[in-house]
């Protein structure tokens, strides 16, 4: 049975029992079970699932494996880590985070006004805040305020504009002056898709002459003694560990020669984020090439050499790793509306007592097609529909004769790959791919999977049940949007099977995973699709918990969200009925009430049964 | 003086005089002015101005153009026009659509049961509504609710189930049956960046042989009378006409064909959207091929030669060109909040008595570089510092020597350009692009232009003022998101200048345009930043009028979108300050004021000034 790269994304977050996805902690429950429980409330659409537990899972396991490092290193810093709220500040999600890292002291990261105010109310009492992204005077009197009402914050400098407001406020005001961080600018590059973040060019951090010029500042407004952490970022989604190497070398004597230059209070090294989840499900495609040990490893390692080099003390270890924290714990179910089949029916031929020329050797083609001729035969037929096409768009031929052509055409493909075999030349898969089945599903790529669309980001997809069956049909996925960037192609380097069913008599779900980080909050409202419906999951050793359900708004919601007046919108739509001269009085009251029914209930379809 | 293609992206809607960019109607106010009094009231971050009658321009030119074509060509069947909800639902938009479109019976498309609902409460009376896109049994029944309410509404099929569903509402119910358009399967394909929207693989529309069946079951239903309209759509921003004309002749073959297979109110071909909008502000490249003159004469000069042909009445026309419709009417203004340079100050060079050799030999190459050695001495100072950087990351040199490094090597490379000119090789233009200056600007690309991101579709960018002065620096552009990709890079090829300017001492404004369509409702909140400002302009003989001003939501607001609730987090945040041990009272009660300040306003930096 295909296991749809379960083993390879899922990190035994998942396993496949009795031909459904259970998740594979505790009492083992099945994700269709918990679907189907839910949409017994009457709760339609795409449905976001929450697993607390696999964020602790992540948290233990970073910590787990930096602390062992520690230990297996003789290093005297600690390691620390921070969540990067702009990962994910869904209330459901940043509560997840913030109960289960409350044990590992597990800080936030905020880079915006509105992510800083977040950060000051949801942050574990003594837990460390820092603070990226470009700052104003409000931003950097918010760090104040922060710092005063006894927070540990840290605000990093992008810039010495940055740094020069920072004095001017500590001039002006009674306030605790927040802790100082400064972003370096790397000469040496990453590697991920997001690498941009690193490099000379890059958006953010101070070069080795703004550092210095930094620190001159700083000594000359007597706030030396606040500089407490150096932070880099090499960028998210880091493919190969090398470049972290080189990262780490730049940034650690960075830190050591500024520790020489008087930083006494310099104590922290901020490596940002970086640790890369596997989006892949296949075999040969995996998406980096390191292990969290390896990168743990990697790190402390090479700060002790070089800090025991320059004989400077072994600065504490921060990390800013988002979606390796997150990206997991959320998994997207979403049902199967409809399948459109490229099958032509042979049924439907109809053909014509005298019928073109063409369509007449298509049917002598389609009769004498045999393993001895089935290429030639198939490239004539390729050739022959082009020719059909084009002289009924000439008005040569009529719909029918067009119809006859699609259907015989289509018939000869399928024999000559069944002839050929599916494995054969690139022509033969293209050709298959014209035969994949189209499964509509119930969500839209662009509120749910954004990165699919601006960043070709797959995302692991498969059924959540029915896998003690074989999926048999190439599939392409179509979401629900009247876009036609909504669609997850089918791809032969990357091929998706799905199971052939019967939707009138059986429903069919898919799950996508890992998609907790940045998928949410990136969201879009296409065509006025509105957030998926969302819930969080506890299991025990027995059972399990549905809370926190937040359903997907309704159609009246979602206007008003656009500033549209709910009232307004309801007496047009009320007045319009009542004046209509088409329908009786009571088919006027029954119609109102559907309609009211229509707009209390979210924009997604619904499945007929 | 730079025009910023202008003359090429603006179609004469905007005008330079007296250095500032203007709008080109009636009293021609100057934008800066208007951005000016909007700022005066306190508001800040970018502002999105919307030009109503900029939409009614683009209307005109389209009906303008048609009826003209339709004259010419003695064409017996009319022309009509529709907008695409998903293009721009917001309702200051909207409202800008309906209220210019009103005298031309301007329709509305909806791809959503959201997008029905507001077509239903927006609709001019007797305007039409298409509905494209996938539909259950709700969304049909909607639009036997909309006909019911008297609406002139097309139910346009996708697949043959919802024909089906179609036949079974209308079985089950005493509604009226709106009337059924077919979305045909094109065998041509489009040719512009949205082109998948077409073609046999495409997400939409039936084939030859489904529209023969579809055909059937509208007769054995007895609705065949209800059908109207075939629709086909072959992609957005069609940057070619030539896929157009063959799809129409595709389309037409059809639509005669299913005339004279009975369709006897078949009377409507939709021809979709596809009209493009010039985004490009280059000289060399344009983004189409076709003026909205050709493209209205192509298809009714096909359109009837296809029916004269086939002896069928000419049918109505009907277009859904939503990005023609609004793209240009709305501009999005930000102030630009800093620039950081890469130019290195001689003054912060601070060589030591005895340097590394490396450094030495920077310091005899910057003092002999000369007309007759530039290159080559480029290309060892180049060299050099990257032998500096490792030196450096393996500790070997220090902060200083590395940052003496950087300014040497970086004086170098500015004599180098100097004396070679900066149009030589491929090198040089690369090295130039690093001694570009980077403009941080009061925005959000992933809110306010999230194409951009997703498509890698440039907008037109420009200052709004000080035009009478020439723009000297290599621009990069960066947002103020926390993300990499927030930055629109300096680019060679479509080269961006700006001007050299003091941010304390003046403003500095930068216009982004053609940004009113798709931007708005594919907006995303990352790092928590909201959708901008936003306000019509009204322009008359005397003066301009600035109404419908929409703030950008504040934090608060920010974060109840988001689920959390104000009062919990207000609490919190106060309950912090007043537990503090490191202010005092006033200072508390002070602080607290300021807070709540902050929440008040939106996230956006602001301009201290």
């Amino acid at each position: 049975m295909d296991k749809y790269g379960l083993d390879i994304f899922s990190n035994d977050n998942f396993i496949i029992i009795d031909g459904e996805v259970k998740i594979n902690y505790k009492s083992k429950p099945s994700i269709l079970n918990i679907v189907q429980e839910i949409r017994s409330q009457e709760i339609r659409g795409p449905m976001l699932l929450r697993f607390p537990h696999l964020v602790k899972k992540q948290i233990k396991s970073l910590y787990r494996n930096f602390n062992n490092a520690i230990v297996e290193n003789n290093y005297n810093g600690s390691f620390n880590a921070v969540f990067p709220l702009k990962v994910n500040q869904f209330p459901h999600a940043l509560d997840a985070i913030t109960s289960q890292g409350k044990e590992f002291n597990y800080g936030l990261e905020a880079g915006s006004k509105a992510e800083l105010i977040l950060a000051m109310a949801k942050i574990n009492k003594g837990a460390a805040i820092t603070v990226n992204g470009f700052k104003d005077k409000e931003m950097v009197s918010l760090g104040f305020i922060a710092a005063s009402s006894q927070h540990n914050i840290t605000l990093t400098i992008e810039g010495l504009n940055e740094l020069e407001t920072i004095i001017e406020v500590a001039n002006e005001s009674n306030l605790v002056v927040p802790n100082i961080g400064i972003r370096i600018r790397l000469h040496s590059v990453g590697s991920g898709s997001w690498a941009k973040s690193g490099g000379m060019d890059a958006k953010f951090g101070l070069t080795s002459t703004e550092i210095l010029e930094a620190i001159t500042l700083l000594r000359e407004a007597n706030i030396l003694n606040k500089l407490t952490m150096i932070h880099f970022h090499i960028g998210s989604q880091m493919s190969d560990i090398a470049p972290l190497k080189k990262a780490l070398r730049e940034a650690g004597n960075i830190y050591a020669e500024l520790k020489k230059m008087g930083a006494k209070n310099l104590k922290n090294i901020n490596i940002g984020g970086g640790l890369a989840v596997e989006y892949n499900q296949h075999e040969h495609c995996a998406n980096y090439n390191y292990s969290v040990k390896e990168f743990s490893s990697s790190v402390v390692f090479l700060l002790a050499e070089i800090m025991d080099a320059k004989m400077v003390e072994h600065p504490n270890i921060y990390t800013e790793s988002g979606r390796y924290a997150v990206a997991s714990h959320a998994v997207l179910v979403a049902p199967v509306l409809e399948l459109f089949s490229q099958d032509y029916q042979e049924r439907l031929l109809n053909l014509k007592d005298i019928n073109p020329p063409l369509v007449e050797e298509l049917i002598e083609l389609n009769q004498l097609l045999s393993k001895k001729n089935s290429i030639e035969y198939l490239h004539d037929a390729l050739d022959h529909q082009e020719s059909l096409f084009t002289l009924f768009d000439l008005g040569y031929i009529d719909l029918q004769d067009r119809s006859n052509a699609e259907i015989l055409v289509h018939n000869i493909i399928k024999k000559a790959l069944y002839i050929e075999g599916f494995e054969g030349s690139r022509e033969l898969e293209l050709l298959q791919a014209r035969l994949q089945e189209r499964y509509l599903v119930n969500l839209s790529i662009f509120q749910s999977m954004p990165d699919y669309w601006g960043l070709e980001q797959n995302f692991p997809v498969m059924p959540i049940h029915m896998l003690d069956k074989k999926p048999i049909r190439a599939a392409s996925l179509w979401d629900i949007t009247c876009d036609s960037d909504g669609e997850i192609g089918f791809n032969s380097d990357k091929p998706l099977y799905l199971h052939d069913i019967n939707l009138d008599e059986e429903e069919y779900f898919l799950g996508f995973f890992n998609v907790g980080a940045y998928q949410e909050t990136l969201g879009m409202n296409h065509n006025l699709f509105s957030r998926p419906n969302e819930c969080t999951i506890n299991i025990d050793e027995k059972s399990y918990t549905i809370s926190n359900v937040v359903e997907s708004d309704n159609i009246i919601e979602v206007l008003e969200d656009l500033g549209y007046k709910a009232d307004e919108i309801l007496n047009k739509l009320e007045s319009d009925i009542f004046q209509s001269d088409f329908i009786t009085k009571q088919e006027k009251t029954d119609t109102l009430a559907e309609l009211k029914m229509y707009l209390s209930q979210n924009g997604y379809l619904r499945t007929t049964y």
